[in-house]
């Protein structure tokens, strides 16, 4: 189904209509230059490979406060006094934009589409009522929900954490969120459900259980997934890794940390990692490394697409505009077979980026440099040798005694008499700057 | 049994005998001013707590080059033209050292103690005659080996890779190293054998087949493992966490990384962590950080005590004198219950510290730290109300509704219905200003 | 004369009355255990050494936000709806923390203590009306103003840069904050006054002219200057150097490159720097290094005491607690002969501090902290050989040839010509460790 | 004149001739794909815009040695026992390879070319009889020296520093080297010379008195400069920044701290900037950012290209392969009317890249990515509104109230009173999204 352009009673955009796809050389800011979602790459459409998703929070609720300066942009949708009809007309603005962009996919936490109550059951009827209003507009449009999630952050009884909260009455209250955070997901249809647990990690170790915070964290995500699938979702969870910020440590560090968590507490056949650029690089990992170290261990799910700031040391959550990483990430999304999940902007505009063209420029910019780097690692695979240069260096191990090794059937002492028999190995080139230079060639 | 000087031929320290412990108000450089060795601290004497050892490479075997530069360090014990006869003269500097430092311990990597032959069987013969001396110094001394290892990084058939090379031929070598290794530290009772995997890693993921070094690397390990045992090595074999240097980037990252690819190829009830500071500080972590880490998945095995510099990214393995490092480490390992390893100082001095008393001022000032941070942590934790704080913060987990929670008796609806009757839960400080004071009083 | 508690209509702090000093061994969380403000250290009296200010922003103004949650502390003194009746209660609240801390002095940005009106004019005469009932409060409590500054970042109007900003019509604001700024540092006697750029600076090259941007922050610099100086502040203009947060990069960048810029405009002999602890670390130096470089300059000015965390990216501003940064800090400060200005606790507790008391915690382990750091660097000047082994390196330089070279009267012929004559050097050991194991023996 | 293959006694790399240019589709690895020397390119040859210079130290004296294991590439050049046979076969390897590789200019340290003999006046001796031979391979080849330098950080006497060593007979020494080395560029027709301090600086500053070591480097500087000027040398002297390592903390830390340095001890008029990518990054800053600071000062003289590693706080030294860092730095370098000095490979193959054709292909990658860099950045100015935006941002201070305040004819109260009457400003978007993408469509 394609995407119907749908405005609400106000239309917040109307410098534009759909955005075209006009080519590499059209100087129309507000148009593709590469991402043409029907053209077909390998047999499957770039809309299909690439499944993008914008998110609501950053584009529809963010003001642009950073720690030293309060909100810079207008936010049209937001200026009613009362908080329930605003959360009414970002959903129109929010659908208007998906629909101009031609994105098939969204993603939300609970509290960017429904104002917290004064109670927890005004904030579920809250919820309640703006995901009725959600599902018509997805039905109006033919956008779909990439995922939901629940925002157990930014409300300060989660100062301590949520699900690792020392204080129990803590973690009920973000156990009420996550019940109905899963349950406005099923109504909506969300492929997928995403934990990011930002407050969970510690301030100080002098003042922390690690042991015993992370047991609960286990054992709320058990609670979260039995209650999941005993309302019908049949999806893939989602923990998204991130090593700091706003803690001082996040538990959930890297895609090999979080690998180590699930498999400690054998959460494995039912989550799998949601892997952000910037937390990665945060992390001090390149993203094509984490997410490799996902794709190796069978969990890559999804991916939050951005990039940071190599001179700075916090989540710039900018759009993601490299080559360099998208070229990289699409050549293991194709090694993957594809993402259960799909690519979502979890990036920001600049705050002194105050134009509400600067919302569409920055995401035309992310989707042609995805688009992009889909086409140029399609085309790496299919014409240059890079990936063959790689097997071949491991031939050593396709057959004979390396094969033998492999299937385990040498000890060591047989390996040392191979090693005396054979004298010295030839030395034998990795040749990192053929392979740099076969990635600058394709980049046309 | 005490320690007895050991001198050989040449007396290569004769400017100082038995290092003498002073007090703190000592003017005496060669002289320790907190380890008293068989002081008691809870029962149980320094010596016993701390499981001093002096690392062989830094300490005899390294001449002070860096990246910029070649050595800086006369090593009157490595002047004879014969590498064998150098060797000899080294294991001689190397006990009068350890003899005259006091440490009950020490650890090697088989290239430190003996030369690289011309084939493989030279080189384990070198070994096996450089053993036979070591035990004799170690019998005639009281010095013990608290690890053995071997150096499969510095020769360069290891440029890509010891265990994870992509030429099977290379990992043959590694192979029959770790098997002559393996049988040197059997020889010479050593309680553990660590694996430091330097170069196990990638300089480009564009020419690295990640999941097939990993499997290479885990079927390495459990050659190593079946080899040792069938030789009568009951210790512990130890991995060594370090993110990246020599290599863009290592596998063993760290702890968390570690105890990971430890469960996945079922290895861990043989392997346990050799947790460095400056592996960790490099990795993103405080140690205290990876320490607690490897404590809670009971597999803290052993320390290599150093510190890096917070400004620059790499590994400078400079002596531990930061007191808040190891008073925060001594709280872990106490709570811990001790190491099965030890204290392991895998630091060196700086390179243009070439007087050769600058090597025991600096062993002196790393025990001294140490063994101030053992007798402040045993003091946070007699006199102080650092531990009770802590735990008071989990209380709500302890009875009622909490502990139910613990033992997996709630679900998620249950957890939400106490959340509607509970409402807002209070506010609780952290308190972490009132932690840092109270480490900062019992330093005195 | 000495501090007078001054409690305004409400007590906001009723749980203590003025800090005691009780001595190290006091278990009272509320007691000075070092810092005893008539104690002499070499003739003078620590409050006359460390003169301590405490910053209003962090303390009575930031609620606990960060960039992923909204406030988490109860401010009692802001609950009031109309914010000149709330800014008069934050007065009195200050003035009964000043006063019972016990500190002589406080610094505060215009913003902080008045708020910002509808328009310019207003905003002028809410600061005229604070600023006339804290020259009352000064009077009655003793405590006085070592510094006044502007909030130039935190409305969105400066989103751009405000002195460099590219629209004319922002910095024209700009001038006007300041030219109130300095009117209200004047009233109320500041001894010095502060100009932090934290949005001059850029956040894409792309789009900015840097020479341009550089050129009119000087140009702006200069009229300040004017101005000051015609309205009778005879203080020292302050400039705070910070690399980066918020901007991508900020022109201040570091000690080195603020003096750069102070020389290139010919600004040195009004302005000298305001140095603080987690901005020198941010740019990758220690604090003690952009101390000195500034020190060495002749333009240390004064001090912002907080600290970084060495494993993440951003101003934590947390509480200075670690003695070894004091202690080096507390050396350079008594080699400069003081400050004039002093140690402003730019400094924040932990959003997760919520207790009220948790603000007193934290200032007396800041201030116990300088205090010991004052203690321990004047023993060590006093009574270790720490500056004599320093200065002894040097000594090749204060007679012969080498005092020659200093003097002009060598030229790089004669140099080349006694290098020959002298042969090869001794090797020099710099002895590192022994300089830092004494650090470690003052410490007591 | 154009470049003459010079092949000496033996062919070192007789698997090439010279490089040819063949186009951007071209499967041969060893043949430039944008790099077309004769080409225009806005009236300017390729040749001209770029003045590439190939290294001496690291391709053909480098063996692959790093912090944790020894050399691994062959140098076939490098096999004579005779230090000064094995140096004339270098000079031969070196001719060979500029020769083929088509630049028009290299750069060397004295060590570099020539060995250090048993004394100074050998080590004399050898360079001047090196320099004869390597002035014949200019006029047989036609290629050129950009620059010559000095290496004073690889010997051990170095450790403590060459111009700021504590000791004066250490000086000396550096004086002697300085002062051979000047002649020898001097006689070779170096267009620049340059410096780079890497010893200058300090490991600790417990032991450094940092305003003297500073003095004493300004004053060497002043007597290089005066031989250097009194033996005929009209070039530019360059001081090549960098932040640390191998010092912990090094002097010429960045841009703004050299160009400090010069401006303190009045050197601008005869030293410039040699800036290095991997030492901007390493201090925190982008490439970008460095250019840009030396070309608005005046004193962008040179540029080391190579590249970093985002992920780890070390001098890579990678050959520049990112197109995004070669777009700015090129626009930089045309908008600064070209460089004195030129683009210098300071830049290593890996370790593990042992063929000798990996030499040409790391070479090849870099040249090509700086001559796209020219080509884009040459098509932004000519064709994109890219610079047009950038400078309309600026345009309220071109004429009217914002031309006064730049001709410094407007006062503070004046600005302050324009403030009034306007009113708050109009908010204006950064537009950086914009910026981004438009680089990237250039990128084809």
């Amino acid at each position: 189904m394609s995407i119907e352009i749908t405005v609400g009673q106000t239309e917040y955009f109307p410098f534009t209509g759909k955005i075209p796809y006009e080519g590499s050389d059209s100087p129309n800011h507000l148009a593709f230059k590469y991402y043409d979602e029907s053209r077909l790459v390998g047999g499957k459409s770039m809309k299909e490979h690439l499944r993008f998703a914008v998110c609501y929070w950053h584009t529809f609720c963010w003001g642009g406060g950073d720690p030293f300066g309060s909100s810079t942009r207008q936010l049209p949708w937001s200026t009613s006094g009362d908080p329930l009809r605003a959360a009414k007309d970002k959903l129109d603005a929010a659908f208007e934009f998906f629909s101009k962009l031609g994105v098939p996919y969204y993603t939300f936490h609970d509290r960017d589409m429904a104002p917290e109550g004064g109670t927890l059951e005004d904030s579920e009827r809250h919820l309640r009522e703006l995901v009725a209003l959600a599902q018509e507009k997805q039905a109006a449009s033919g956008v779909k929900l990439l995922w939901g999630t629940s925002n157990l952050f930014s409300h300060p009884r989660y100062m301590n954490g949520a699900a690792t909260n020392p204080d129990f009455a803590v973690l009920t209250q973000a156990a009420a969120q996550i019940k109905a955070a899963l349950e406005a997901t099923v109504e909506l249809g969300g492929e997928n459900y995403v934990f990011w647990g930002g407050r969970e990690g510690y301030g100080t170790l002098l003042n922390t259980d690690m042991k015993r915070e992370r047991e609960h964290s286990a054992q709320f995500f058990r609670l979260a997934r039995d209650y999941g699938r005993s309302i019908g979702f049949n999806g893939t969870f989602l923990i998204e890794p991130k090593p700091m910020e706003p803690m001082k440590h996040q538990y959930d560090h890297d895609a090999a940390t979080t690998i180590q968590f699930l498999n400690e507490f054998d959460l494995q056949d039912d989550f799998k990692l949601n892997v952000e650029a910037n937390h990665a690089t945060l992390a001090g990992h390149t993203f094509a490394h984490d997410l490799q170290v996902a794709s190796d261990a069978g969990l890559l799910g999804s991916m939050d697409a951005n990039r940071g700031d190599a001179q700075n040391g916090w989540d710039t959550d900018q759009f993601p505009t490299n080559l360099y990483d998208t070229i990289e990430a699409m050549l293991i999304i194709l090694d993957n077979g594809g993402l259960p999940g799909g690519i979502n902007f979890d990036a920001k505009i600049r705050r002194n980026s105050v134009d509400l063209d600067d919302l569409f420029i920055a995401h035309i910019g992310g989707m042609d440099t995805f688009a992009r780097g889909l086409l140029i690692a399609h085309e790496l695979r299919e014409k240059s040798d890079l990936l063959k240069l790689k097997q071949d260096r491991y031939a050593s191990y396709n057959t004979g005694a390396g094969a033998r090794f492999e299937a385990g059937s040498l000890s060591l002492g047989d390996l040392r008499d191979l090693a005396v028999k054979q004298g010295e190995p030839q030395s034998i080139s990795g040749k990192q700057e053929l392979y740099e230079n076969i990635i600058n060639q394709y980049i046309r």
